[in-house]
């Protein structure tokens, strides 16, 4: 972890999901000598963990072992938060929930919906992996990783201060952003990318194209496409109405490039890419 | 470079253009002990392999010296080899003219058209990278690396096998393939990711998304976008016949994405990303 890695002024900290980010999470802040309480729906996974010496407490599934976490964090797919939220005991002793999903909009109202808005701060750690599971996780992942951060309409500053506090323990760099733009922005930066890799990799799969007889560009492009489908099912669906705008830009950007190739005008292709390039190496 | 590797029969090889295919020829060449001859038309790339002792012999603009070159490797933007291949001297000492383009039915017609084809073979090393120029250029790069060769109509067999030999040198694996396929397959593997890639980019852009924020996935996505402008332009043109239809069978997935997202169908976005997976997955 990065010099800017402070110690987390709180002792425990509960942990739901022990995926890919969820237990990276647990693998850090466990290295920082924080008590973990974790639950994972697959008890082969807290085996796991618990074995490695990630997870100090089995959480059973009546969470009721909450209680006694100061930060709670909730690392399942999107489409679950809410119904995880909803399942969970009073957490009198809890300063802060957050959630770790790729859309916030839906987090933040499932939140204030079930009346813990105060102390809720929706994080999206721009981290991850087209590998997905406990042990894809890793001690470092968010390591210089941005961190997006959104408070609900009734979030205390104290909240916002240990959610800021959590993500510079595990070194990453948190940002605030309000939860509107966070889904526009990510629907481009993230969601796009991931729907263009999928639809590359069934393209291909069509023209009977497998990965391994593509070269180093054709494998970037379509890395993706090895995600989770749970978690993107839920992210795509979460976010419809800001992706399908997305994805209606880069049909338009692919119309333009079939019309200057079909009547091969070379300036204008040429202009496509090196305004692609342009972007590619500025700031 | 692999345990593969082979020293190669001939002693001496003119390469035409030092860019980041023809510069890590000349440096696996020149470390195997072959008298590397070479022109490109930017004169500091062509002084700073001299200095770095990778050309023994600089050709001027004539390409007279090139009558000294038992195999002729033309490492150009394919929109330039014809010309290329028109402007050399009569080359009575090489067996084996090759080039490096990305599209090989342009390259054979060239070759048979200007009389030079019983000794040509089409190459295409699957090896690349982003980056272009001299000085992305290095040592292994074709290490493992798939090429694929394409004879012309009157490739004689000794060329063909010279061409086999100089490729596993470098500690590459030659595959034949018919000009046809080849481009067909490549429209597929590598234009269309290179095609997505830079409508991404562009959409980013005009969304006023910079690739600095991107997580890591989306900076996989759109890596290729920062490719030589210059050589997919000339790729894509000449490939455009086999291009149009692979981004027609993209869009046609793009569209029932959309389709299943507008309608919230959980079941059938889910087997997309199902589907996508599997593929990446498949060997």
């Amino acid at each position: 972890m990065s010099d800017t890695t402070r110690q987390p002024t709180f002792r425990s900290a509960g942990i739901i999901g022990l995926g890919l980010i969820g237990g990276s999470i647990a693998r850090d802040l466990s290295a920082l000598g924080v008590r973990v309480l974790a639950y994972d729906r697959d008890p082969s996974t807290i085996e796991l963990a618990r074995a490695e010496g990630v997870v100090d407490e089995v959480l059973d599934g009546s969470l009721a072992g909450l209680r006694d976490a100061e930060v709670v964090i909730v690392a399942v797919p999107v489409s679950s938060l809410r119904i995880v939220l909803a399942a969970m005991p009073a957490l009198q002793r809890a300063r802060l929930i957050t959630d770790v999903g790729s859309t916030k909009r839906s987090a933040l109202l499932a939140a204030e919906s079930l009346g813990i808005g105060e102390r809720f701060v929706g994080s999206h750690p721009m981290a991850g992996d087209h590998r997905s599971g406990w042990r894809a996780s890793r001690g470092g992942l968010f390591d210089s990783a941005r961190v997006y951060m959104c408070r609900t309409q009734h979030t205390r500053g104290d909240a916002f201060v240990l959610a800021q506090e959590l993500w510079q323990a595990l070194g990453a760099s948190p940002e605030e952003i309000a939860a509107d733009a966070h889904d526009h922005l990510l629907a481009y930066a993230s969601h796009l990318p991931q729907a263009i890799a999928t639809a590359l990799a069934l393209a291909l799969a069509d023209a009977g194209v497998s990965r391994s007889s593509l070269g180093p560009g054709g494998r970037d492009t379509t890395r993706l496409a090895g995600g989770s489908a749970e978690m993107w099912t839920a992210i795509a669906r979460d976010n419809a109405d800001a992706l399908l705008p997305a994805i209606a830009a880069l049909e338009a950007q692919l119309q333009t490039l079939k019309a200057t190739l079909a009547r091969g005008d070379e300036g204008a292709i040429r202009a496509m890419f090196t305004m692609a390039r342009t972007w590619s190496f500025r700031e």
